[in-house]
């Protein structure tokens, strides 16, 4: 038995997911969260993370080729699950394809403009994604009565990568990066890195009770939900037991991949290939 | 007046030299230092850093592309001024190109098997370069008496790039990372990532001043000179005013690369250029 995608049921086509390398897996698990029908084929820049150091044109290029990539497992959306990506290259990449693409930043954007009590939000992301000002841009749009303090994390996301989730040191660099923030009394904070909520209870210690963290990847998930819904594009079936329903694909070699992924995501990645992704 | 370079005379030609981004810059201003007539052209593969966390395939597939680019620059020699890439690169590509290459893992390692008077030497540098044992395999040639521990330290590049080169953090690391170097009593720590020289001092603090710290920058530009004397092709004279002494290539935008190379080479960059490495 085999799988068809009939080209007038597009609701069974994949959803294609793609970031720097493992961040976006946070996206993933959320996706199977909220639409356990859904299939999912996504890919992880590991031959080239990370992006949030690199340069808006380095960025666009990259991504430009992960999307043709996608477009040939003929996926029905595409979700940037990359913050620095969904900053610097989404609004050019949109307008070269077909299919509906969905990032990150929106979605946290606006969780953000809703949540705020007292009007004062902090970023925290990449170098990348705050030199863009891209969050302060969309959130502005949604609440003009807000301020917005952005702050660049680079330390986070290696200390993540290194396990340090728990560790003094984590605490340490998170108290440096984020005492502007405190100081300014901000109210909600986006996690502006697909890293972070791995961190997520350390930074939650060190901003307090008093203030909202926001999961751009949770936000992301309900956000994409409503999308294929309104375009008729959710799938509404349980895929029969011989669909491959989780694809991943890396530009880099699997196994370190592999064994990271597994401890994002419970449901087990199993496998994962590899792609020559400067040929796309 | 132009600077014709006559075929018979190799000598005046220049000397490539690469890394995957800015650490390889510690090799460049020991080059400079140690033979201040040489013409050298860098490429520094800024859009794709870092090679440390990235597999043997990946990191020769781009070393390659580099040495392509190199060649069209007509060098006399080519200095593999990264630790992993010479770990993982070095021996393939020079069996492929006629051009003399030398790495920084042999002459940090026989500098090192020339140092210990305990027999035990240490080796830190990123997960690549001690994963590949090519340090132990070169120290084992030159001298048998010895024992080798090799230790990954990914959080020094991150924390360099940050800028704390003096700071309670950086001890913190430094000190879990080298705590079992210390228990195992070495009395010799080669410095095997083109960065860490760079925090040599904290290094050195941590390690005590019973342990002499071998810098593989230094050493390469002592033997690569020794490699072109022999070879015939040092450069006697200095160079004339019109020539193009230093040229600086980057794979992505060069702001950054040009800010961070002006922090450690006091000659001053002054400018670089970007170039497309996929395409080589």
């Amino acid at each position: 038995m085999s799988l068809k995608i009939e080209d007038t049921d597009r609701s069974k086509a994949p959803i294609g997911v793609f970031d720097s390398g493992i961040g976006g897996l946070t996206v993933v698990r959320e996706i199977m969260r909220q639409m356990p029908n859904e299939r999912i084929v996504y890919f992880g820049d590991t031959a080239r993370v990370p992006y949030g150091s690199k340069s808006k044109e380095t960025v666009t290029r990259y991504s430009r080729q992960i999307v043709r990539f996608l477009e040939t497992h003929d996926v029905k959306t595409i979700v940037v699950a990359c913050n620095t990506a969904s900053a610097y290259a989404l609004d050019e990449l949109e307008k070269e394809i077909d299919i509906p693409m969905i990032g990150v930043v929106k979605p946290g954007a606006k969780a953000a403009a809703e949540t705020t009590r007292n009007g004062k939000i902090g970023v925290i992301a990449t170098e990348a994604t705050i030199g863009s000002r891209i969050y302060n841009q969309y959130i502005e749009e949604l609440n003009h009565g807000v301020t917005i303090w952005g702050k660049a994390c680079p330390l986070f996301v290696p200390l993540v990568e290194e396990g340090l989730l728990q560790d003094p040191v984590t605490d340490e660099i998170a108290k440096r990066y984020l005492s502007e923030l405190i100081d300014l009394d901000i109210d909600t904070l986006i996690l502006g890195c697909t890293h972070y909520p791995l961190i997520r209870s350390t930074l939650g210690r060190v901003m307090g009770e008093n203030v909202t963290l926001v999961n751009p990847a949770y936000e992301t998930a309900i956000e994409l939900r409503e999308m294929l819904k309104a375009k008729g594009l959710l799938n509404e079936e349980e895929p029969g037991l011989g669909s491959n329903r989780y694809q991943f694909y890396v530009s880099d070699t699997t196994e370190k991949f592999i064994r990271f992924a597994n401890s994002i995501i419970k449901y087990g990645i199993l496998s994962a290939k590899q792609v020559n992704i400067e040929e796309y």
